[in-house]
Formats: C-alpha cells, sequence, structure tokens
C-alpha cells in the first residue's frame, strides 16, 4: 500500500495508541474529580498542554484543548466576533478566498447575520499580497472597531505557505488582531509563537499522527474571546468534560513526531524526485509554489483529457491513495475553489490530483506510484481511441 | 476500589476498546476521502449511527455526532438562536434554574447579548411545575416569534426525573421548540424519540461507558438549526474531521450496554438498600424525589457537622469514590446551585455527598461504603471533640 493522502489524515503512530491505552483501561476518571486517582489524571492532561505549549514557545495556559482543527477555526472566529459584539463595539473580519471550508463557512454565516467580512484574493501561486491586506486594514479601520485578520498558514489543497510573519506586523500596525489556521502547517514549519506574534493559532492532531477528534486552539494571553461550548473546563473558555486519551496522545504524537526527520533534505528530495517525474515522463503542471510550499503537498494537472476523479480510482485497485484535492470537499462535487483561486479553468481542475507525502515515502514508492500513474493512464486513452 | 461517582463519568468497557482498536491501527483513513478503504470506514460510521438512531426509535439522519453533552447543548441552544434569528425572528427561551453548566453559562451569555431567558423554578424534589411552563409559553407568546424550551430529563446532582412527555405536549400547543438534555436520562431511561415528540436531545457516551469526547444531537427532521462548527460533515451542520473509533465505541457501547440488568429489580434493591442504610445508620437526609428518582443517583445530606468534601478525601483514603455533587463544578467551591434551588441552606450543601452507582455495584460494596463512611464520620466528630 503506498498512502500519499497525508494532508487528508496521517495513520495512528503505534507510540500514540500506546500511551492512549491506560486513559481507557483504567484512568478513565473525571479529570474535574477530586479524589486522587482523578487528580493524578488532571496532572498529566496538565503536563501534556505543557509538552505542547513547549513545542511552539507558548505558555501552558495559551493552549486550549478542542475536538480538531474546524473546532478551533469556529471558536476563534465566533468566539472573538461574540467578545468584540459583548463590549458594544463594532466587528470587521478580513480572511482570503482559500481558507479551509470550517472558515469560509463560518464567515458566510456571519456575513448573512450582519458581520462585514472582507476576502483577499491570492496570486497564481497562492499567495495573498500584503499591499492588499494594508489597503483592506486601511478601508476596515474607518469602518468598524475591532479587525479580526485570519489567514491560512499553508494551504491544504496546493501547499502554498503564506508570509505570516510579515502579514501579522501589518495586522498589529493596524491594531488588529491575527488568527491563523495552522492545521497544514503545525509539525511541518518551525513556529515559535513567541517570535512571530500569531495572536490565535489553530492546530489539528490527526495530521501528525494522532486521532481524529483532537485540536486546539492556541490564544496568546492579551487576546479575549468568548467561548462557543459552555462550561467550566479549559479555564471556562471550552466546556465538555476532557478527551483525556486523546490529549495524552495529542502530546505523546508531538514529542515523538520526527520533525528532524521530516524537515530534513530527504523528504524535500522525495518531493523534487516525485515532481521531476510528474513533468517530465506524464507533461503534469504543478500548481502552487514548487520551489517554496510546504515539502509534502504536491498539486499536479495532467495535460491528457483524463479526470484525477478516474485516477483516484484505478490507482485505488493498486492500492495507492491520492485524492483530487481536500477530502472535506471529496462528496460537494464542486471543483477545488482553491484551484479556482489561482486561475484553473473548471477543465483544468477535473485534471488535477492531490499526492502528499508523509516521511515514510521513500523513491521506490513513488516509482511504483509513477510506473501505475502511466499504467491508468495508458489505459484510460487507450479506451478513449 | 468501590467507585460509586458513575454520573461524573463511567469505566470504558471492554467491548468498547476492542471495537475502537482497528479504527486506530488500521482504519485510520478519512471518512471523506474517496477509495475504497476510506468509503468502507464511512459506511462503519453510518451503520453506528443506525444503531443508535434504532436505540430511541429515531431515523439514521436525525443523529448529529458531537464532542459530547456539552457541545450538544450548546449547539441546540445557540444553533436554534441562529436559525431563528437569521429568519429575522425574536426568539424567547425558557429553561430551568437546574440546567447543566453548559446549558446555564450559555444562556447567560446570551442572555447578556440581549436574548430573553426565562428561568422555571423547581419544587423541593426537583421538580418543576407545568403550570408554571404554561404561564411562561403564555407570557413569551406575545413577547417573541419564536420560542425554545430546554429542560433536562434527569438532574445530574439529585436524579429528579422530569415529566417530559407532559412537558412536550404543553409546550408544543405553543408551537414552542423543545430541547433536553438528555445527558443523565439516557440508558436509564427507556426514551422512544417517535413516542415522546422531543425536537432536540442531547446525549454523551461518556456516561454509558464509552470514551469522553463523543456524544450525539438528535435534531427531529421538522426541526432546523445552524451549526456551531461549519463544514461539510454531518449534513454540513457539525463540521471536523469524523472522530471515527469513538463514534464506533459509542455505537457498541449502545449495543452491549445492559439495559435491562440497569433497569431491573436488582439495582433498584441496590439503591433502596442504599438509602435505608443512610437513614438508618447515619441519619442521612436524601435529597429529590428518592422513590421516583433515577435508580444510579442518590444525593445525601449528613446530620452532623462534617464536610461532603472531608468525607470525599476521606473514602479516597479506603478507594472509595463519591462526590460532593457535579464534577463540572468541582474547582469552582461554589455551594451546588441545584441543591440551593431545592432549597437546602450553604450549611446543608456542605454537608451533603452525591453517590451513583452503576450495575456492577452489589450490596457487599455498599456494606464496606458504608462500614467506612461510618468511620470516617466517627474519626471526624471523634477530632472535633
Amino acid at each position: 500500500m503506498i498512502y500519499l493522502d497525508n494532508t487528508s489524515t496521517t495513520s495512528v503512530s503505534k507510540k500514540v495508541i500506546d500511551v492512549m491505552m491506560p486513559y481507557f483501561i483504567d484512568k478513565w476518571y473525571n479529570p474535574s474529580s477530586i479524589y486522587d486517582k482523578a487528580k493524578s489524571v488532571k496532572k498529566d492532561i496538565e503536563q501534556a498542554r505543557k509538552t505542547i505549549a513547549n513545542f511552539i514557545n507558548a505558555k501552558s495556559d495559551e493552549i486550549y484543548f478542542t475536538s480538531g482543527g474546524s473546532e478551533s477555526n469556529c471558536l476563534a472566529i465566533q468566539g472573538w466576533i461574540k467578545y468584540v459584539k459583548s463590549l458594544g463595539l463594532k466587528p470587521f473580519i478580513i480572511s482570503t478566498v482559500i481558507e479551509h471550508k470550517s472558515i469560509l463557512e463560518c464567515l458566510k454565516d456571519l456575513h448573512t447575520s450582519g458581520i462585514d467580512v472582507l476576502y483577499l484574493p491570492v496570486n497564481r501561486y497562492g499567495y495573498i499580497n500584503a499591499e492588499d491586506l494594508k489597503s483592506a486594514l486601511k478601508a476596515s479601520f474607518l469602518k468598524a472597531d475591532a479587525i479580526l485578520v485570519s489567514v491560512q498558514y499553508v494551504n491544504n489543497e496546493i501547499g502554498t505557505i503564506q508570509n505570516i510573519y510579515e502579514l501579522v506586523n501589518i495586522t498589529h500596525r493596524y491594531n488588529a488582531t491575527f488568527h491563523t489556521d495552522a492545521v497544514q502547517a503545525f509539525g511541518k514549519i518551525n513556529i515559535d509563537i513567541s517570535q512571530c506574534g500569531i495572536d490565535m493559532m489553530s492546530v489539528s492532531g490527526h495530521k501528525i499522527h494522532a486521532p481524529k477528534g483532537i485540536g486546539f486552539l492556541y490564544i496568546n494571553q492579551n487576546t479575549k474571546i468568548k467561548p462557543l461550548i459552555y462550561g467550566t473546563q479549559e479555564n471556562g473558555l471550552r466546556g465538555g468534560t476532557e478527551n483525556v486519551p486523546y490529549i495524552i496522545g495529542f502530546a505523546e504524537a508531538i514529542k515523538s513526531y520526527d520533525f528532524k526527520k521530516y524537515n530534513s533534505a530527504d523528504i524535500i528530495k522525495i518531493k523534487n524526485y516525485t515532481i521531476k517525474k510528474l513533468k517530465e515522463e506524464l507533461n503534469c503542471k504543478i500548481n502552487g509554489d514548487e520551489n517554496f510550499d510546504t515539502f509534502n503537498i504536491i498539486n499536479a494537472t495532467f495535460p491528457q483529457n483524463i479526470t484525477g476523479e478516474s485516477l483516484i480510482y484505478m490507482l485505488d485497485i493498486s492500492n495507492i491513495m491520492v485524492s483530487s484535492g481536500s477530502a472535506c470537499n471529496s462528496y460537494t462535487n464542486e471543483p477545488s475553489y482553491v484551484l479556482k483561486a489561482i486561475g484553473l479553468s473548471d477543465n483544468e481542475i477535473n485534471r488535477t490530483i492531490r499526492i502528499t507525502l508523509s516521511d515514510s515515502i521513500n523513491s521506490d514508492d513513488i516509482n511504483k506510484f509513477i510506473h501505475e500513474l502511466k499504467r491508468c493512464i495508458y489505459l484510460i486513452t487507450e479506451e478513449s481511441e
């Protein structure tokens, strides 16, 4: 099996499963209870929080556990809106056209409820323009009392890495708050939160070998928002009995995550090798900024008149898994809005697949993948002749 | 070890752990992906949804998975408010003073944002008065365009079971929507959703031997709300990659849940035996409606001048776990608002503990518990003399 859809989700690492097990078997107490066995579970949660905070150079009490990236995104945006409105202030949101669905759908609904939202465009590589952000901030500064800028760190379809440091700097010059959806950046890009000045950051566990259903929202100690899920847990900002096994597993995923290996020349070599093969042997066009995108995401458009979808099904028979874009949109049948935003036609989008690597993919896997890809294309073109 | 805090959380059953494991080890695919291995996971989720729907005689597409009871409660209330406001209508909420914190905190915040909320009182047994609901509906009917009634099915501290059928009937007569927090009722009381007419119902997995971090909101097909967490999953009403292992585990917890055993005369005998001992040997006063409350919750006030908290710590040394009320409020140090609402003084509340049974507790456990309780009280009163 060759799994090339690591942006969609990753396997749960054995180490993560191992550390979670005791919390299913005998450490299943409610961490809010006051007897010793429960307090010890509470202590383990706080240790996990510390591990995660340290990884991004944040303070422990700036990490709020959620059920995943989508919740973190929705909490950041709606929580901020609620807080701003509670002060009697008029909010304004600046975002981009290539955000994750959890953000775009949330913003769409906020807009229908009367909140002003402005979407920045991206260029053909997927970058937003710093000047566009400046103009948007200037314009909204006059219209609103409080501004939130929400920009995805790494795009989940094409891998474009935004220049977050610059965007944060500009945002703060206008006294605005900066949130980033870092679901695809976390673990791939070194994030030192104390250096980059991000005010809120969404992270998901299942993109780095923890299970699906755990994530966190980093909230800088000076940033104030209101809860979505009310209760006493997570310092009153996220209610609900803690998902203890997943919190412990998430911290382990970060501890055991081979960050160096993931950022080594080896995996970049594999990426470049894959791109070279796709271009030279299959005449593919690579979307995004191939030399500067994250090392794990390759988005390729085929020249032949074949659909990405049929390729996915054919490769699947040979036990090779790729995708046609974001898994979250697989069932919608709409052409990717991200690829549209960088200028691809519907026809080009139909001819596109996404290949996303992990540190366990080697050149033999890529050779087999390219070989199968050629065979599939041969079969498809043969058939249509 | 004698665990008498099953309302706070329950152990994860071995069967549940067993069925979850494959979804950590090799069925970890994103259910939204379109290759076969992922589609098969999607199918398993839908099977789990069906199992759960069948258990309450609902339709599969009326079950929306969430991260737990608190999320379900907050989704029901805020999602309903959002929907009503999107129609340009004025909402009104009727609830009670003894709801779970996730509801009370949510309502408090909605109220500060300008939403009208009315809280029904409860009598000394914890029941709300049907006439009070009628008056509230009558009054709000004139002031608002849409009314939501949210009443807890079973109270988590004293076990009072509201007369939900009657309350739903009254609510519907005023064309209002009925939500119930059934976290403590699910699995204890036979709920046939097609019979009782509930419009929305919140349920949590970890109260019936599934893990913490999974729950669902039942939404009747004719009831409309908006999401809190946006995305494509759960029919667009709850975004975020599905927590597959927990969904599978939740369905298994329901399948393997010994509903008959839990509702048998045996466990009621154990409850009555415990109450008899507490009354006769320790002069306790039992809070709630002892003959009609759920069979698993006993809330007892001691006559002596000893605090529930010190009892909890002392029993803990003998490996017996009880609580002083809701675990969610353990760290707040505030006297229970539920006990306050049924008329207990702060002093009485301080002298109160909650004992919650499971089907694995037998009379030997209770004898040992009572014995230790007596010893603790003896030590405390001895010391203070």
